[in-house]
Order: C-alpha cells, then structure tokens, then sequence
C-alpha cells in the first residue's frame, strides 16, 4: 500500500511561538501518515493538551495524470503526534483555498454552500456560482504567480501597471445547489487569440461529479492608470503559457458566439431606474465587481420569472467601467428568438424564455453590460 | 487513550443508491475510528468504488466541560478504510460546518474569508460578520435540534408555526480581517425574561485567538401565518433548556442598552430614497434577511467616512418586516453624542464618529430599522 498511497507534501503552517515544534512536527507527520496507509500504529500519547493541526498532500503517485490528487487536512491534537513539549500549531486545508490537479493544469477548490449563498428558493444564487468562479479564478492565479494582493495580477503585470479585466462571460447551469452541498469547482486558462485569455470552469457536486454549471470567459488586459486597452507584454506571456492548457469546458457548438443585440427605449419592455453603485459595491480595483452587475440585470425581470423560472444559460459583455454614483439603468425584453443548440439531443437545453438586458447609465445612456439569459421553468415549486 | 478519546456519535450522509453499503460502513467507521485512538488497526477492503463521506463526532469525554469536542469528518473512499488495492481517500473536517465546543454549550465554525467578502479596502465588510453570524447561528440550530430546513426552528416550533425574529443586535468590531483570514466563530444563546432568546457571538482569529468581534442579539418567536409575537410555549422552552448557556459576549456595561432615537425629516441631515427589496433579497422565510438592511442603511451615509473611517459598533433595532416591492428610504443623521463607555481605560473605543440612522418606507413612513454606528477612524489609510 505504501507504494501507491504515498505522502509526498507535507506543509506546515505555523504562527505564534510554535515555528521550534516544526522540525518536531514534520517527523511525527511522517509517522502519522504511514500508519493511516500502512496500518501500523504507534502513537504515543501526548500530556499536552494544547492543539495542532497539519496540511498534509498526499497523492497516489503519478503514473496517470488523471488521478485526483487529495490533500487532506489531519486536524490533529497533540495527543495523535505525540510532542513531548509545546507543539501547537493551527490547521488547514488546501480545500479550503484550492489546489492543482491534472498536473497543475487544473485548479479546484471545494465550496461548502452557506446559508446567506441560498436564495427564497433555498439553492444557490447565480451570484454565488460567479462567486465561486471568481474565488477559484483568483486563488488559482495566486498559486501560479502568488499574486494574491493584486487580485490575479502576474509579477510582470504588475510591473507593466496591468490589470485584467473581462469582456465576456457565458455561464450555463444544470443544477442549483443547496445549503450545505458541497461544490467543487475547476479551473483553468489558455491564450485566446493574440491578446486574449480564456479562462473556463466546470462546477460539480463533490460526491457525486454531476456536473451543476460550466463557464467560460475572456479576458483582456488594461493599464490600470490610463484604462487603455494593452497587448499582452512578451514577459507577461512568458508567465502564462507554463499554465496553458487547451480544453473547453462548454462544448464549442454551445458557446454562445452571437452578437447581443442593443436594447433601446423603442425596444426594452421593462425597466428598473435609479440603480446607484455605492462605496460597497466597489472591489479591491476601485471598480464595480462584476458579479454585482448580474444583479441590477435581474431586476428589470419580471417578479414571476424569477419566482417559477430557474435561469439555464446567461451570457455577459461587459462594454465599460463604472464608479461610485454613478446612475445606472436595467432593461430587460423578452426574445422568442431561440438560439441554436445544434446538439438535437438535448431537448432540454431549448429554454423556454429567453431574455435580452442592457444596464447603461442613466444620464448618458452609455451601456455597461449586456445580456442574454434563458429560463426554464422550475420542476419543484414552493 | 481510549478513555480519553472515544468516538461519540457516528452520522453517515450517503448519496445516490449506496444505502445498502450503510451497515457495513458504518462497522468500518467504528473500526476506523478505534484504529486512529487505539492504534490498533484492522479494516478490511471493501471493493466498492463508489465514495461516501462519514461525519463522526468524538470527544475527549466529558470528565470537564472546557475539553475541547472534535468533530471531524472523515471523507472516505473505500480503500482508507482498509483494502489493500484501491487505497485512495480523502479527508474533510467539519470545521467546514462547526461543531460543538464547551461541553456542547458553545458552537463554533471557522471561516476562510472569500475574495467576494472583502470591500475595496480589501477587509472584510460589516455584512459579511453578519453572515459570519448567521450562518453559524443557524448551524448552531441544526446541530442541536436538526432544524436544517426550516432555518434555525426546532421540532415544537415548527408544531406551533412559530419562527425567530430579531429584535435587536448590537455588534463591536475590534478589526477587520482580510481575504483569507481564518476567523473562528462562537456562538451560543440563553433564555432572555419571559419570551426571548439572546444569541450571542465571539469572532476570533484562528490562529492568534485575538478578537476581531463581540455580538449580542434578541429574538423573539412569532407566528409564521399571523405574524403575530408569540409567547415561548412550554415544549418549545423544553428543547431550548439543555443548550442555554449564561455567559456574555458582550460586558454588561458596553451592552447599548439606550433607546436609539427616531429619526425625522426634520433631523434627518442625508437621505438615500428608491431602494426596493428585489426577490433576489428575500431569505428562504421570504422576507427580507437582516444582513441586507445594514447595506441599506450605510447607503445614506457620506462616501468619505465609508472611505476613511472603520465602523467599530452598531446597533441594530428592527421594528418592522418588509417585502418584495416596497420602496424603501434611509436616512441618516451625525451624532455628537457620545454613548458613555463605563471601562475608561478603554480610551480607544470612545468612538470619533456616531451616527444615528432609519430604514423607513417610503409611502407611509412607517419604520423598519432604527440604527446607532460608532466609526473610528482608519489607521492604514490606502
């Protein structure tokens, strides 16, 4: 068993006055993963009572690339590593932050669905699956770069005053969860054209792999002092391709590649004024999150849509920036246009209500995003 | 160490059609378990491949009630529990969930903080506390009485047609955390005069044990249909005895306590108007969650103290529900008044910004929320 189940990282993290228990730690860690796969035990007990707990990888070797590496999280008290002194250390799973997997081309990071992340039906919003999908987009980047206080910025963005920001975003949702499922999301990118990224996501229930939602994205970077639009910087590539990886998560003929069509006064059906971003709508970039934009989109839906219907598919351009104050404008129309899923098969995908948005700012009626979405009705109602 | 550390309660959550694999892993749990504690190891393959996960509570036995209970789950595939062949496993910790701490009397859950839960100051915004708060509150509830879908209601409660409402909370933040901050939460709650609950809070750091939050808070039990206050029937009171908990978060004499005073129009010196709650704002109870008034209530105050100054306390006096479709005005007014803070050593919670603040419809201008805010100023100004 040995041979196969073998621990080939082991991480510690320790704060405080407990850094001298590492070397201590480490040993024991050893010893305590061997017995877990070799069924030998020889834990001595522990008179501390003080409490540690250890990262601890482990993989089943490396012989295929598609095996799952697990990283555990032994939550262990003194008393299971057998320090004889001080050892206290605090613990933590990569599962909480994400890991690699697919020989680091694949990010994936576990969420638990909390009970604020459910809507009046119970499931998950469509803002806390773009939640997720920014939450692994980013951990993702700080594992490759370790850019974490630049929100997925490379060294040498940094360097060139880069910043990223996404012009399109398609989403497609089998399932909504609950409060308490557990979700695994995937992530990974590759070059898209010359100055473009792409970045997909495959979101599945943790245990049983039914897949819940995939999306897929474009990114371009801009100069965060003049907002203009920048090529990809040669050195900044350089820190990309090792990541690369070529694979779609929306099969190519269900990528929504239409054009949105522009919604007017003359042609919206529905509208909702007087949205204004405030101080707390802005993230760490000074801007409007994205996700936020999804929000003020649904409320120029009708109430009885949003009640019955469960969103399927949605499909984002975002068109321009917007700052605090600014008054912003949704409108909504309904399409009878229905695109076309060329997969006959799957007769479920044909939405039964399809949506057109604009959001633009009131004052000028310059657009921000827009929108397509589709609607099925809901099999379970409340 | 067995006596020291037993298994105490073994839960199993299986999925799909792996009921039948229950019994048997169930006999491997035990065996698991006493392999880990006893160090004597003896499970057997199981040829399975299909996974499930195992929620096991052990504690360290009852002999003190300041012993620390862990629960852990232990998510296993059929080879950790012992085959020779497909060893392969992966472990998760409830920690995820929370768990019982203090001889069952106080829950506690740690928190990883999200990228989407940090405002442009790249801290952890007052809103996302309070769903540190809820969500452990409720998990609390759905440990002791298995309430998970009816939101925090026990069995009586639910026979009665009684559900929680808040009357008031108050929250004193000492420190913001930032994304990927561990914070760990407390929660517990005690009979409070004839027919209320208080609830409260402590929000640690994980790792330091430092305090980043104390709250309290009031419920009451009203009736789902009539909407009506109820009195706490004798069953219900019955189930709430064995976990109450006399112990507060908050000193008595930092506990605000004082009337927060209406606001008019005449006193009112900044006002926000138009807000109306979508759909998307209602909870599964479907009325409008707590957590969202406080976003309301900040959107009349100036960007600059949003900008430059840390809420340190609030006050929140809820007054009124609200639905989907009300038009909602907030109001707020800068208050010189100092709240008097007995501890005068503690010269660094005299606040240097106090606000007074109304969540009121629009139409009628009948009250929701009163609100009382202590600002500080920010030391690490970006």
């Amino acid at each position: 068993m040995t041979s196969m189940v073998a621990p080939i990282n082991v991480g510690l993290q320790f704060r405080g006055n407990w850094c001298n228990a590492k070397k201590k730690v480490e040993d024991k860690a050893g010893e305590f993963f061997q017995q877990r796969f070799n069924s030998s035990c020889h834990a001595n007990a522990l008179k501390k009572k003080r409490r540690f707990s250890l990262l601890v990888s482990s993989s089943r070797g490396n012989d295929t690339m598609n095996r799952i590496t697990h990283v555990q999280l032994a939550h262990l008290t003194t008393e299971m590593l057998g320090s004889e002194s001080e050892a206290h250390a605090s613990s933590l799973v990569t599962f909480f932050r994400g890991s690699f997997v697919e020989d680091r081309f694949v990010y994936r990071q576990i969420f638990f669905v909390r009970s604020y992340e459910v809507g009046p039906h119970k499931t998950t919003t469509i803002q806390t699956l773009m939640n997720f999908l920014q939450e692994t987009g980013l951990n993702h980047a700080f594992s490759c770069w370790e850019s974490k206080d630049n929100f997925g910025v490379t060294h040498e963005m940094e360097h060139h005053k880069l910043i990223w920001v996404t012009t399109r975003i398609q989403v497609q949702v089998e399932k909504y969860s609950k409060w308490g499922d557990e979700v695994e999301v995937d992530t990974w990118f590759d070059t898209a054209g010359r100055n473009g990224v792409r970045r997909d996501w495959i979101i599945r229930d943790h245990y049983t792999k039914e897949i819940i939602a995939k999306a897929t994205s474009t990114w371009v970077m801009i100069n965060r002092e003049t907002r203009r639009l920048s090529k990809i910087p040669e050195p900044v590539r350089q820190e990309l391709v090792p990541f690369c990886f070529n694979k779609l998560a929306i099969a190519t003929e269900e990528i929504d590649h239409q054009k949105i069509h522009k919604l007017t006064d003359a042609t919206a059906e529905r509208f909702h004024n007087g949205i204004v971003p405030g101080w707390n709508d802005m993230d760490v970039n000074q801007h409007v999150n994205n996700v936020k934009y999804i929000k003020w989109i649904l409320e120029s839906m009708a109430e009885e849509v949003l009640k019955d219907y469960k969103m399927t598919n949605m499909t984002l351009e975002f068109r321009r920036e917007c700052t605090v104050s600014d008054y912003l404008e949704s409108m909504t129309c309904s399409s009878s246009k229905v695109i076309g899923v060329s997969n006959n098969n799957s007769v479920n995908r044909q939405p039964e209500l399809q949506y057109i948005h604009l959001l633009r700012l009131q004052n000028n009626k310059e657009e921000l995003v827009r929108a397509r979405t589709e609607w099925h009705l809901k099999q379970n109602q409340h």
